[in-house]
Order: structure tokens, then sequence, then C-alpha cells
């Protein structure tokens, strides 16, 4: 039965994606040296870190170390912010933050802003984020997002192939919602080592016919297996390693990911 | 220096996903027996199926074995197909068959139509493919959606646990353009027996602080996730089998996932 099937791929390998959440992840300090963390992760999970594997970092550890938590009493929201503040019932304080962050305000209901961060992205809130900051009874802290997330990524990149000699891609990921789609995913907002979006123009298909999908979001689809482990409340599991993924590397950034607006049809 | 640091998660078991493309896939049929093709796919990579095991299968497989094939030669262009056809640059016959699956077009530029599909999905072309539908000479095919992408997820799973006695989650699984950022991802169009959209309303985080991300879209996530694994010609590696998805189980269907259009914002 097996031999009549008209069988192609046969002397392919094996292909396997392999992500693990590294454990023992301390809550993190602004300071601290998160390639440390990710080794002493590593070794306790037995992993041997190798070229091409990948490190997923959640935005939060990344901001925190980069010392990027805000209180929010010493905040003084000024006039667009409590305009803001007004259309959307959130506390003005944060839509202060918020405007420090935001390129441009898309959308305002009650309980809701999306903007388009100084980074590019179409998020809430401009990404900041006030659940896992701090303990309750200090509930007024709020965490922006990294000042340059391709930075922070291709300095931990660089900080990793120092202390391991090992070429590592590296992608710092946060959760947005989406147009259209009910549920949050994982996003990257930070790349270095790896593309983080693919070209395919011009390649064929399996009938020699132009591929239809021609550019793929490879650090998106790596940064939201990765979320599936992370979890929300996701400062228990801040980092993933993933090994296996079929790519040609190449520098990467995730500006590449960011849609130009003249070209953005939904907005 | 290790015990110096607040330790969390000591106890906790490592969290590993895994997924493994499955291989010498052959190509699909009309009326061929999917779940017969995994069950050889498992055996020649030596898995052993278990509960909560996920198998993620292309859309363009699915499809194929229920005869969604059109060929183009055989469509008779409609006036609205022709109109459509003017506008967009493309071929009067594939906007028919668009037609057929669209209930509100939403965009169209040249070479370019957004609908949102009578499914509920928003996307390119009615999610109709060129690509990878049949060999170059024969290129007037084209491939739809399947009719109920959530009842083909039931089936399967059903017959699944009818031949083997697990009880497996199905994602089917398509590549999707996204708005605000570039590079399509996987997306579910049809799932049974995981939850599609995980609801976290209520959760506290790390501190006992309500979680500001609520939903999450699950589903979504592994359709990315064994999407880096099945590449862009997919029928090559259109099947997926995934081991580790931390979640609470439940029946789930890919319809959570489409967002009401009352609640959209970005139509």
């Amino acid at each position: 039965m097996k031999l009549a099937l008209p069988l192609r791929n046969t002397s392919e390998e094996l292909m396997r994606l392999t992500l693990t959440a590294l454990p023992n992840i301390p809550l993190i300090q602004r300071g601290d040296d998160l390639v440390e963390i990710i080794l002493r992760g590593l070794d306790d999970a037995r992993i041997e870190l190798q070229d091409n594997d990948v490190l997923v970092l959640a935005q939060k550890i990344v901001s925190k170390a980069e010392g990027r938590m805000v209180r929010l009493c010493d905040v003084t929201p000024s006039p667009r912010a409590l305009e803001l503040a007004q259309q959307s019932g959130k506390d003005a304080r944060l839509c202060e933050v918020i405007l420090w962050d935001t390129r441009e305000i898309l959308r305002v209901r009650a309980g809701l802003i999306i903007v388009e961060t100084k980074h590019g992205w179409v998020c809430a809130n401009a990404g900041i984020d006030r659940s896992n900051v701090a303990p309750h009874d200090e509930n007024e802290w709020v965490l922006r997002l990294p000042e340059d997330a391709d930075q922070s990524a291709r300095a931990l990149r660089e900080r990793m192939r120092a202390l391991t000699q090992r070429d590592v891609g590296i992608i710092i990921n946060d959760s947005h919602g989406r147009a259209w789609r009910n549920g949050a995913v994982g996003v990257a907002i930070g790349v270095a080592g790896i593309p983080a979006v693919e070209d395919l123009r011009g390649k064929p298909d399996l009938f020699g016919y132009p591929l239809q999908v021609t550019t793929v979001g490879l650090a998106d689809q790596i940064a939201s297996a990765a979320s599936l482990l992370q979890g929300q409340a996701n400062e228990g599991r801040p980092i993933v390693h993933v090994r296996g993924v079929p790519m040609t590397r190449r520098e990467g950034c995730a500006r590449e990911i960011v849609r130009a607006k003249e070209y953005d049809l939904f907005r």
C-alpha cells in the first residue's frame, strides 16, 4: 500500500522544532545581566547552546532590566492626557505615559486606546503594561517598551556571542491584539541575527508556479510559538529556547515587520 | 551565586513543546483518507500518538481531499466578477470564484482583493489559492477553502479517535496577511478538541493584579508554530504533529476566533 503511493521527500530528514521554557528565571531587576540569567537557565535545562538556536525573551523582562518602569505618582498628566483619559476612562497619568511612546492615536473607546507607537507598532496602550510589573501594593508602577528593542536584541546577541562563541538569534516578544481575530498572540518587537520577514518573491511552488504568499512573518511566528510556553503571567517563564527553525540566516531586525503606512489599508 | 538569587518555580517541570513535520506525505487527491495518511506519517516519524497531542493540517490538503478544486475554464464570470476583475486586474473567472465564498468585499486595489469570507475570515482572495494546486500546464485550477473547516476538523478528530482511541486536537491552518505588520503568518481556520481562544479574564498576574491581556489566540499561535515547519510550498510538509501545548482542553472551534464586526475597529 505504502509503495503504491506517489511518495516524495523520501530522502528528507525529519524536521523537528523544539521549544523549551528555561526554568528558575528570577524576578528581573533594573540592571540585571539577562545573558548571565539565560546561561544559568540553559544550564538548569541541560541545554548546550548551538549556533542557529533562537532565544525568545518576553518584552517585560527586557524592559525591566533596562529600567523602563515608571511610577504613576511621579507623572503629571498634560492637557492632552487629561482629554485622552476622559475619552477612554483610563487613568490620566497612564494616558500621559502612553502619549510619551505614541506617534499617532488610531482608535479610542471606553477602556481602549489603540496607537501607533514611536517604534511603529500598532497596539493597545502603546504596549505599556500594568500587570506583572510589581507586587499588588505597589501597583502604581507601569512598564514601557524598550526604547529600541532591536538594539536591545543586538546587544543581547553580541554579549551571548562574547560569552559563548555561539551565534544565536534573539527575539524580544510581546502579546498584541489584532484586527479581525479574537485573542492576543505573541509578536516580535525586537529581532537580531535572524530574518524578521522572509521574502519568497520569485520562489516557485511545488509545480514551478509562483508562490501566492510572498513574504512570511518568520520572527512573529517564532514569537507566537514561544508565547505558547510563556503564558500571560509571563515573568514566570519569560525566556524560551528554540531549536530547529528552518531559515536562511541574516542580520535582521524587527523594523522589517513595520508596514509602511502608505501600504496599510486598515488604519 | 545561584542560591543568592530569588529563585521561583524550582519545583516546576521543564516545559517543552515539540513540533514534527510528518515525512513522506503524498500529494493529496480528492477522496483521500487524511487520517490514514497521518497515521503512516506518524509511523514513519516513529511518533506514538498520545492524548492531548495536536495535529496541524495545511488547509490545502484538506481542501483537496474534500474536492474543493475548481477549473477556471469551467467558470463563467458574472457582471459583478467582471467589475471586480477590472478594479483588481485579476482574472475575472478567479474573481467569480472569490465572490462565491465572499460575504463582504473590504478593499480592492490593483493586484489585491481583501474580503470577509462566508466563514468570517478577513483575508486576500477569500483564501482561494492558485499556487501548489496542480502542475504548471494545468494551472487553470484554483482551490477554495473547505466549506466548513470546523466540521472538517471535527470529522478528522472523530476518525482519529475511532482508529487509535487517542483524543487529539486538530487544527486546519492557512497563511494570512495582516493589518499593520509585514509577512503572512499561520492562522487557524478549523479547530476541534482544543480551545481556539483562551479566556483569561479574571485570572491574576504574578502579583495578584488582573492580567492585562485577557484572551489568547491559542489555536492561531499553534498554527503559526506549525507554519514554521510547513513552509509555503507546503504540500511538501503539510502535516505537523505538536506535543506539549499547555492548555485546558475543551471542545473548541475556529468560529471563536472570528471577531464580531461590531467589535472590530479596523474594517
